[in-house]
């Protein structure tokens, strides 16, 4: 992983690139957990040789797995990166691309890049927060005031 | 929904969180309309408990309704909010994955949120506007200076 | 193609309208050129008469062509430019509804749009440049600092 900061007004951008092999959602965690990220919106693109989706089943509140086992393009992958009790949590969705051109997709559990990853990492409001919801056991943004 | 600004330099951004039940048009337009947005662009990620997907057919000028009437993750969720004639208008697109992990999309027509839709607007140069197409029926961006 | 620049700190904006039959990768080559880009990425929607999407063979390292000929829905577009040699060079990934909402998608190779396709140009620091990754063949950023 390579990483560089290109911007620091008004908002720190971070570009950082995913090498072949590595995995994708544990050097995000491990970029944010070095920079300091108290909040940041991302978004990359490049491909994978294979990929973890999820889909949220509301009945158990658990991820249900969905393996995707061969090389895909990442079509797109954007989410956020947040601090929970003093670590960093990450949320993001991913759309692939197989070699027939469907797409599929879901939450990102896990992802091995190849050949490359770029991700453009965008700091926010670093107030940002997340808490469990209880109903969902999901960790929602929450500390954003009601209009 | 949820709202706040989280940045006002160079240009206003809004993170808005819609929960559990809350329609995703009309809680964006009631948004531009109560925080007077003349133009933005947005981009969200989140769940659906069920969307309605849009097709523009070139021939009848209207759109085809693909409904999707089940639990999908928001993989992708971008688009644009615009003023005309005084009042607030939305342009957004769409890719869902089901619990298979096959991928949809298309224009976002009507969406219920469940449980979350985090969505971030960023305000750009309020005085795009859009005007309607007389080809196609589609407002589409005008005031752009020709290269 | 119509262009605005609607910001320019603290990195310029460009909004571009591409018009009905105009070439998407040209046209977005052509801007770049015009507009002296060092480095920038892009997103956009809008919908295509007919698309030409690529998936990386890794081992003959070139594209597959995967052609679409429909009116599709434009999903998702992001990718970036930036400069080699002199020249623009243009990397993107897209995602395309079909009339039955169904999803495809993969690297932008060409695409011809209608009715229109609305992009937003942001400039990154210009001194990043692509250099061709001797494995596979393919472009990538290389001027990022190891962290």
């Amino acid at each position: 992983m390579r990483a560089r900061t290109i911007a620091s007004q008004p908002h720190k951008v971070h570009v950082i690139v995913l090498e072949k092999g590595e995995e994708v959602t544990a050097s995000l965690l491990a970029f944010a957990r070095q920079a300091a990220i108290g909040a940041a919106q991302f978004a990359a693109i490049g491909a994978f040789s294979d990929v973890v989706l999820g889909f949220f089943d509301r009945g158990r509140k658990t991820y249900d797995e969905i393996p995707v086992r061969e090389q895909v393009e990442v079509l797109a992958l954007t989410g956020n990166l947040t601090e929970q009790d003093g670590s960093p949590r990450l949320h993001a969705h991913v759309v692939v691309g197989k070699r027939d051109g469907s797409a599929h997709g879901g939450d990102l559990l896990r992802a091995t890049v190849f050949p490359t990853l770029e991700v453009v990492v965008t700091e926010v409001a670093a107030e940002l927060r997340r808490h469990i919801d209880p109903e969902t056991g999901i960790a929602l943004i929450s500390e954003v005031v009601r209009t």
